[in-house]
C-alpha cells in the first residue's frame, strides 16, 4: 500500500486547502500522524465508520480536483525536466540548444 | 479595465475545471467571446442581472481558488525565472553556478 500512500499524500499537498478543516484534520492525523481509524474515532467522538467513510470521501475528492488540475501529474513533469536540464548544466561544455529545448518543454507544461 | 480582464481570464484557465457547465458558458461568451450581459441573457432566456450575479459570484470563486492554490502567482514565478534561465543560457559561457542556483529557485515554487 505505500504506492497509494505515497500518492495520497502528494495529492493532499496540492489541494488540502480545497478540503474542510475536518478533512483536513482526519486526513492529517491518517497520513501523515499514522493515527489509526480509532484512535481519529476517539478523539472526534464519532464512529470509526464515519471517519472511514470521511477519509474514503476525502481522498475521491482529491482525485477528482487531480483529474481536473492536474497538479501533481504536471509537477512530476517538471520534476523529470529540472533533473535533465541539471544534468545539462553540469556537461562540459552546457550544450545550449539542448538546455533551451528543455525549458520550452517545461514552458509547455504550464 | 484591460488589467482586471487580464486576470479574471488567466485566473480562469487555471480553475475552470472546477467551475460548473454554465458558469463555463457564461464566463467564456462574457470574458472571451466578449458577448454583452444582454446578449447573454438572451441566449439563456434568463435576467440580465441573473447572468450579472453569476459571473461576479464566479470571478469572486476564481479569486478564492487563487489564494487556496496560488496557480497564478505559481505561473509568474516561473515565467520570470525561466526568462532569466534563458537569458542565462545565451550568455558566453553559460554561467553554470548561476543556472543552478535559478533551478533551484524554480524548484522550491512546486
Amino acid at each position: 500500500m505505500l504506492e497509494k500512500t505515497t500518492r495520497i499524500n502528494y495529492l493532499y499537498d496540492f489541494y488540502h486547502s480545497l478540503l474542510t478543516e475536518k478533512q483536513q484534520s482526519y486526513m492529517s492525523l491518517y497520513y501523515l500522524d499514522d493515527y489509526s481509524l480509532g484512535e481519529i474515532a476517539e478523539e472526534y467522538d464519532v464512529s470509526r465508520q464515519a471517519v472511514y467513510d470521511n477519509i474514503k470521501r476525502t481522498e475521491a475528492m482529491l482525485e477528482e480536483y487531480e483529474e481536473k488540475l492536474l497538479l501533481l501529474q504536471k509537477f512530476q513533469g517538471r520534476v523529470a525536466l529540472l533533473g535533465k536540464i541539471k544534468e545539462l548544466i553540469n556537461s562540459d561544455p552546457p550544450p545550449k540548444q539542448a538546455l533551451l529545448d528543455a525549458v520550452a518543454e517545461l514552458e509547455k507544461l504550464d
